[in-house]
């Protein structure tokens, strides 16, 4: 079928064989082999995807974002323009690591990861948390908790939809959540 | 006449028939079809103007610069190297807005955005304001206000020539300013 | 000999004539006639090198990156992805400068800058130092110091190899280290 084909653009590079039907790439953008990419996914211009990162399923990719080995990201996943990631915590021109040295990074469902944000590797970003445009994330970040600032400070909690909660953690969509800790964060009620 | 044409970098990707005499669209930027351009703009490598967006005359855009849709740029502003604009508040991969949802951001005439600084969508940037490199504007900017920091913070006042402003809202290139309030800014005087 | 040529990628454009042995430029990359890059180097997907910037040997650029007329680094360096220098400490669209009045940069050996990190120019950022990723650099750096935030402040002092120095200021690797002072740094002993 012809929809079942990743879409490439004349002027993206597009070196990997493991990208999902319905997978969009844009100019300038260079995905290597070795990067796996599931379907439906909208990798903008000048977005980089390196060997060993492993992306989901209807993930968008802003423009110029870049993503490493190491880097896993789930479902539904916003990763906002200029977003970068990291996988070496104290990197030196003179002192090369084997990657087994380096540190992973998860995305996880449903999460978004705002303009400009740098994510420092070894962390994970909780399901469908928010990560505010130009913070810088050193730290896990919990479930559905909206985090801003540099460093990234928990700010308070944003429903999958994307509306900010409030107190009673009911969203205006009709979702409900309950806290289950302050560090695993949100579990949506049914 | 020769000189009428906007130049377009043979690398350059540029789909827009909007484009102003004088512009210049360097290497490996992408201007897409519907992004309006004026006169005498220089749009650096890397930069992406989306459709939708606006740009007066003689903008610097320096390079990797973001602008999106719903994004007005007036005449003689400077866009720093890897600054980012947004269009949209609270993005979700998985809850698509229509662009009615988006939030316009305006920056006016003679205003300087500094080096990877992030503009949070819906916002104004006064007249001839300067943003400090690496600030995330989440506020509007009073006209010839310096603000810097994340979020950034109304730190002084500049001229027009890019000098800081001392008590006496006077500068050494001879303009002078008054107070209008803190929200608008300063105002020129004659 | 084969390997004496620096390795230019099919879609980058390198038109200096002053790049050392060794080094490669990848996808996307732009290095401008009038820049000077040593041997060993790796230039990454999406960086820029302008005409009258000076890199040493052995530098790593990462992907985006951005280098400017007036900026130098020395042997060693680590430039993480997406960060970014200036020349220009206000720059006005409508007063263009002469590059006389630009403020040089100086990067000396051995230093790493975090991803995203943002450095403002007139500084030098000393031997070794390290700076974290998402940082915003408004002064200089003494020798093996640790700057991370907005503004970058001092938090502490890194050896030559990467790892954190504690208070004996001497690393597991071996090498030790006296404090000079607090601007200038630390001093390596034998």
């Amino acid at each position: 079928m012809k929809d079942s084909k990743p879409f490439i653009h004349e002027r993206a590079l597009c070196e990997s064989d493991d990208i999902g039907a319905g997978t969009r790439v844009w100019a300038f953008a260079h995905v290597m082999k070795g990067a796996k990419v599931g379907c439906d996914c909208n990798i903008g211009d000048h977005a980089f995807l390196e060997a060993g990162c492993v992306l989901g399923n209807r993930v968008t990719v802003k423009n110029a974002v870049l993503v490493w080995d190491q880097v896993t990201i789930e479902d539904d996943v916003f990763l906002g323009p200029n977003m970068v990631f990291t996988n070496d915590p104290n990197p030196r021109a003179a002192f090369r690591k084997a990657p087994s040295a380096f540190k992973p990074t998860r995305v996880k469902q449903g999460s978004s990861i705002g303009a400009n944000a740098t994510i420092v590797c070894g962390v994970t970003l909780g399901e469908c948390c928010f990560v505010g445009a130009g913070s810088v994330v050193i730290r896990d970040v919990p479930a559905y908790a909206l985090v801003v600032g540099n460093p990234a400070r928990h700010l308070g909690w944003m429903c999958a939809c994307g509306e900010k909660l409030g107190r009673s953690r009911t969203c205006s969509c009709g979702r409900r959540y309950a806290l289950r800790d302050e560090k695993v964060g949100l579990v949506p009620l049914k």
